[in-house]
C-alpha cells in the first residue's frame, strides 16, 4: 500500500479541480465504463480488501472490548464476499442510470442565429465526509464520477485501511479518464482545511449524525446538501379512514423508526380521538413502542405525559408523542411550528382538507394518505440517491444525480452585437423557445 | 408619515415568515393584482413620492458639494414624473409574467394509486440589501411578491425618504394579500441582524458593488444569490472571421464598460495577431479604450504594458488587456485560471473550436460569435430579471423568477405503507412518469 502523504491537502484539491475541467468533458459511455471497471477490480482484488477490512475489524474489536465501540459499528465496518457483491451491483446500477449530463433544458430563440442553450454540466468539486462503512466511500465516488464531479472522500477512521484499498482501485482504474479527480483525505486537519476551501470546492455533503451535519454547516461558507433533522408528523384528520391511519401511522413509528422519515408525533382531530387512540395505542405497545400523550390524549388512554420538549423531538426510537387537536389549522399551525420540514402525511377522506393541509405545510414533502416513510430517493424513483436536504436552496428533499449537475448557458450567434439591440433604434428579441438540444460542433451555422 | 422601530429586526422577520406561509397559497391572480394595485399607488401618490424624495436628494447634494458623495450618485437617486411612469410599468409587467409557482415539474407513479408530484413553490422569507436607487426597492419587492416570497428589504440609506414611502405604499396596497409579507430594515445593526438570522432567512440577495456582495458572503450563514465579479474574455481564433471578431470584441468592451459582462481581457491567437490587432486598437483608441497588451502584443501593436495583474482585473472601464496565445488549448487555460466564470466568447468559424471552448471553459455562460453583453436576463429572455449568480449552486447565469422558487413534493395515496414495498417480498415499484399536474382538491381518488 502506498504511504499517505496527510497534508498536502491543497495540492489534492487543486489536483481535483484541474481534473474537474477533464470529467467535464467526457462523455456518459466514459464514466460508466470507469465504472464497470471499478466493479469488476473489488470482486477481482477481493481477498486484498479483505485482508485490510480485518485490520480495519480487529482494531474495532479491541475498542468494542474497551467499551469504545458498539457492536452495531463493528458489523457495519466488515465486509465479505457478498457484501463486495453487492458493493460491485450498486456501483453497476450508478453506471445504468440515465446520463445526468448534457441535457438541454431550454433552448431559446433570441433573435434569427442567434440561439441560447440551458444544458445540464457537473457542479465541479465535491467535499464529502462520510460514517465508517466502507461501501459510502465507493458509493459517493461512484455517484461523483457518473454525474461528472471531481471528489474530496473523507471516510470513518474506522475504516482506514479498507477505505485505503477501495480508494487505490477506485484511483487506479479511472486515472486514465481524469487525473486526480478521486482524492482521499485522512486526518481531521484535512477535514478542517477542505471546509476553509471555499473558493476550490463548490458543495460539501457531509453524512452522519444531526449534530456532525450541524458542525460542518456552522463551520463553513461551502453549500452544504444534507438535512439536520427529521421531526415528522401524521395528522388523523375527522374524515379519515380510521383503519388506514392506524396502518399509516403504525408503518410511519414502527417500520424503522431510527430514520429521519419516521414519524414523531401523532395529531388526532378531537372529534375522533375516542374512537381512534385506544386501538393505535394498543397496536404501538404491541410492538413496544412508547406512547406519550398530551392531556386529552390521557383524558382517553393511559399512557405517559409528554411535556413540551417532546415536540421538539427527534427520537429515532420506538417512542412517539401524540397530540388531540380541535381542528385542521391547530394541526397545521402545531407542525409548522415544530416540524422540521422534512415530511408530513394527512389521513383523510377529504380532498378539501388534504388541499388545505398540503399547500399550507412548509415541508420539502407532504403526502396524503400514505406513509411518512416513503420520502426517500429510492421509493421516489430518482435513482441513487444523493441524499436528503432539509434546505430550500438547490435541491429539496430526496435528491437524486440530478442534485449534483447546475446549468451553463451557450449561445451559438453570428457575430450579433448587443448595440444592435440597445439604443434610440433597438431591434426587437424574438424570444422564442423552440425544441432543440446543444450538441457540440454540429451547432455552428456559418 | 409613521415612526419606523428600528430594532425590532426579529418581530418584523417574524411577521415576515408567517406571510410567507400566507403568501405560499395565494393565486397568480390575487399576487398579479397586488402588483397591479401597487403600481397604481405609485402614480396617485406621485406628489407625497416626489416630495420626500426631494429631501433627499437636497441631503445628496449637500454631501456632493461637501465631496462625499458623486454627481452620478445624486443622478440615480432622482425622481420625476417620468420616471415613476416607467417604475409603474416596470411593476406591470411583472404582474404580467407567467406564474412561477404551482407548475408540476414531474409527476411519477410509484404505484397503483400512490402518485409523486414535484410542484415549484416559494423560497420562503428573502433578505435583500441593495444600492440607492429608489426604484430597486419597487423592483425588488415586485419579484418577491409575484414569486410568491415575504421579504425583508434594506435600501440605501441615501434614499431613506423616498424608500419609506414606497414601501408604506407597497405595504398598505398589499396587506390584505398576506399582512406582514413586506418588511422594511434601515439602521446597519438591523442589517448585521439579519446577517444572523439563518434559520428565518433562507435566501439573501444582495446588489451593490463586487466588495459589498463579498462581504456579505463572508459574514452569514444564509446562502446568497449574487455574483462577485465578471472577469471576462473574447477569444479571437485563427479561424475567426476577423471583421466579425472585431465588432464583437468592441462591442463587449465599448458598449456599455462599467457592466459585468464586458470584457476585460481580449486573446488572440498567434496566426491572426497581425493581421488582426492593429485595426483592432485602432478602432479601440478610437473610442477612447487604452489596450494593454503583453510582450507578443507589443510587437505588433505600439500601446501599454500589460501587468500580470492585468490578467486578474476587472476594470469596469474603458481598458482593456491584450494577450497573444499559441494555440486554443492556451487561451482556454488563460480562462479557467483567470477568468470569473461569468461569460467567455470564441469568435471562430471553426465549430470544432468553438466546441472546444464552449465545453472546456468552467463559466455560467459560454458564447460563439457573440458578445459577451449578451449575458442579462432580459436578452435571454427570461422576462424579469432577479439578478446573475456566479455561484453554481440553486442558481447559475441571469437569474428569472424561477430562481426565486423551490420544489416540494406531494404524495397522494390510498394508504399505503412501506412496510409492503421492504422485507423479503416487497412489492415493486412501478416507477412510471406521466403526464400530469398536482391540482389542489381535486386529485383525491378516495
Amino acid at each position: 500500500m502506498k504511504p499517505m502523504s496527510e497534508y498536502d491537502t491543497e495540492a489534492k484539491v487543486s489536483a481535483a479541480e484541474s481534473a474537474a475541467l477533464e470529467l467535464a468533458q467526457t462523455s456518459n459511455e466514459t464514466r460508466s465504463d470507469g465504472l464497470r471497471a471499478i466493479a469488476d477490480a473489488i470482486l477481482e482484488r477481493e481477498s486484498e480488501i479483505l485482508e485490510a477490512n480485518e485490520k480495519d475489524v480487529a482494531e474495532a474489536e479491541a475498542m468494542l472490548e474497551a467499551g469504545e465501540y458498539s457492536q452495531a459499528l463493528v458489523d457495519r465496518l466488515k465486509l465479505d464476499s457478498t457484501k463486495l457483491e453487492s458493493i460491485a451491483e450498486m456501483v453497476r446500477s450508478v453506471a445504468d442510470q440515465e446520463d445526468p449530463l448534457g441535457k438541454t433544458l431550454a433552448a431559446r430563440e433570441l433573435d434569427q442565429d442567434l440561439e441560447l442553450y440551458k444544458v445540464a454540466v457537473p457542479i465541479g468539486v465535491l467535499g464529502t465526509v462520510f460514517e465508517s462503512r466502507p461501501d459510502a466511500l465507493v458509493q459517493i465516488a461512484a455517484l461523483s464520477l457518473k454525474s461528472g464531479n471531481s471528489v474530496i472522500l473523507k471516510g470513518g477512521s474506522e475504516a482506514l485501511h479498507s477505505n485505503r484499498v477501495l480508494y487505490d482501485i477506485i484511483e487506479e482504474v479511472t486515472a486514465d479518464i481524469a487525473d486526480g479527480w478521486v482524492q482521499l483525505i485522512e486526518a481531521h486537519a484535512e477535514v478542517d482545511a477542505v471546509l476553509e476551501m471555499d473558493e476550490q470546492i463548490d458543495l460539501l455533503m457531509p453524512r452522519g449524525s444531526t449534530e456532525f451535519v450541524q458542525y460542518i454547516q456552522d463551520n463553513t461558507k461551502i453549500p452544504v446538501l444534507g438535512h439536520t433533522e427529521g421531526i415528522c408528523h401524521v395528522y388523523v384528520d375527522d374524515a379519515a379512514d380510521l383503519e388506514m391511519a392506524t396502518d399509516i401511522a403504525f408503518d410511519a413509528k414502527v417500520q424503522y423508526p431510527a430514520v429521519c422519515n419516521a414519524v414523531e408525533t401523532l395529531l388526532v382531530h378531537e372529534q375522533v380521538a375516542e374512537s381512534f387512540l385506544p386501538e393505535m395505542v394498543e397496536q404501538y405497545e404491541s410492538a413496544d413502542v412508547e406512547v406519550r400523550g398530551d392531556e386529552r390524549t390521557r383524558e382517553i388512554v393511559d399512557v405517559n405525559a409528554a411535556t413540551a420538549s417532546d415536540w421538539e423531538t427527534e427520537y429515532g426510537d420506538l417512542i412517539i408523542s401524540v397530540k388531540v387537536v380541535e381542528e385542521l389549522p391547530e394541526a397545521i399551525d402545531h407542525v409548522n411550528t415544530y416540524g422540521s420540514k422534512h415530511t408530513e402525511s394527512i389521513v383523510t377522506e377529504n380532498a378539501d382538507s388534504a388541499a388545505k393541509f398540503m399547500q399550507s405545510i412548509d415541508a420539502s414533502s407532504v403526502f396524503h394518505n400514505a406513509s411518512t416513510r416513503f420520502a426517500d430517493g429510492y421509493r421516489y424513483g430518482l435513482g441513487a440517491e444523493v441524499g436528503i436536504s432539509t434546505g430550500k436552496i438547490h435541491a429539496r428533499g430526496p435528491v437524486g444525480l440530478e442534485g449534483l449537475t447546475t446549468t451553463k448557458y451557450y449561445l451559438e450567434g453570428d457575430g450579433q452585437l448587443v448595440a444592435t439591440y440597445a439604443g434610440d433604434n433597438p431591434r426587437p428579441f424574438t424570444h422564442e423557445e423552440f425544441d432543440g438540444e446543444w450538441v457540440p460542433g454540429t451547432r455552428s451555422r456559418n
